[in-house]
């Protein structure tokens, strides 16, 4: 089995969070869920939802980590303490996957520099000023780049999720997540209906 | 400030609840979003994810009233005392909106009963069992009989949500939120791609 593990703090986004949960939840021969937060406990999203976490201290796989964003980031960018624990967990994981400004949180580490990333479009001002030396790309639902992918704002994940599960295990599968959870996937990542 | 109150049991499946949270939540001027379960306490989703809820006891506003599908309503149908209290809960509230198998919830009730009111397309046949005397509709994104709204499988709900909130504060509305979370709105309740 394969860990997924999500990493949360407060104020994240709800839906950045639970559409990618869905989609991995859904290959439960392959993948197992964890939920982590830096200290563990209850974390609370933006949209007053508080789920229980681990502590990151207890995270010993070196799996999927996955990053949502939300109103939280715009503190987190400034937290050196966890900017620095997100590097040490990012460069040992097999791959990292970000949704809407969770982007900024990567981009921080340094680890998506010189490399194509994007972000929310309604947030991309703010992201590209966190660290000008990644090639964010504008118009892109989302980007893969080798073990790193971002997406776009928040249901963009889903797409994400889908394409990651596309690329690893083959485009049927992903076609067949979406259709079990009735999703119409927006399965092209250079096709952006939300750039300003 | 109208209240959102969000119903869930264990095994309901997360983004069942999380789309439509999503939705509601962008609104913060006009809901409050709160998290109920039948005993209260932590309730886990069939992803593995922990969420903390207060016991129905504590819910005395008559706002609106959001019901997840997912494996748990299996048993759910069964407890007569579950029902009972959700019945209780749907007369008063000023809506109700069902995602998914949320609907076979609804149904057991009685409270569809010569309504038109969809489920997921996956277990189509298995929540159709449950109450004959709806008027199920197996083409349908989603379907608003009075203040009963029913929805399709799992993504369904947010195109559902939408479809509220244009219903209640206008086209535009919803439109926005839909921008904002970068989300293709399913716009047309009678359009369902997933009929088997």
């Amino acid at each position: 089995m394969i860990n997924v593990n999500f990493l949360v703090f407060d104020d994240f986004e709800s839906l950045d969070l639970f559409g990618v949960v869905e989609i991995f939840g859904r290959l439960t021969n392959i993948y197992t869920l964890n939920y982590y937060s830096m200290k563990g406990g209850l974390v609370k999203s933006s949209q007053n939802a508080e789920m229980m976490t681990q502590p990151i201290a207890h995270l010993t796989n070196e799996d999927i980590l996955i990053i949502p964003g939300g109103k939280g980031t715009r503190k987190l960018v400034k937290d050196s303490e966890w900017i620095k624990k997100l590097k040490h967990l990012s460069l040992s994981a097999s791959n990292v996957l970000t949704i809407c400004t969770g982007a900024a949180l990567l981009a921080k580490t340094g680890l998506l520099n010189d490399k194509k990333a994007t972000s929310n479009k309604r947030a991309f001002d703010w992201v590209k000023s966190v660290n000008k030396s990644v090639f964010w790309q504008e118009k892109a639902r989302w980007v893969g780049s080798g073990k790193y992918y971002t997406s776009s704002g928040v249901s963009a994940g889903m797409d994400m999720a889908l394409g990651f599960i596309a690329d690893q295990h083959g485009r049927k599968t992903a076609e067949k997540i979406a259709f079990d959870i009735e999703y119409v996937w927006n399965d092209d990542p250079n096709n952006d209906l939300f750039i300003s």
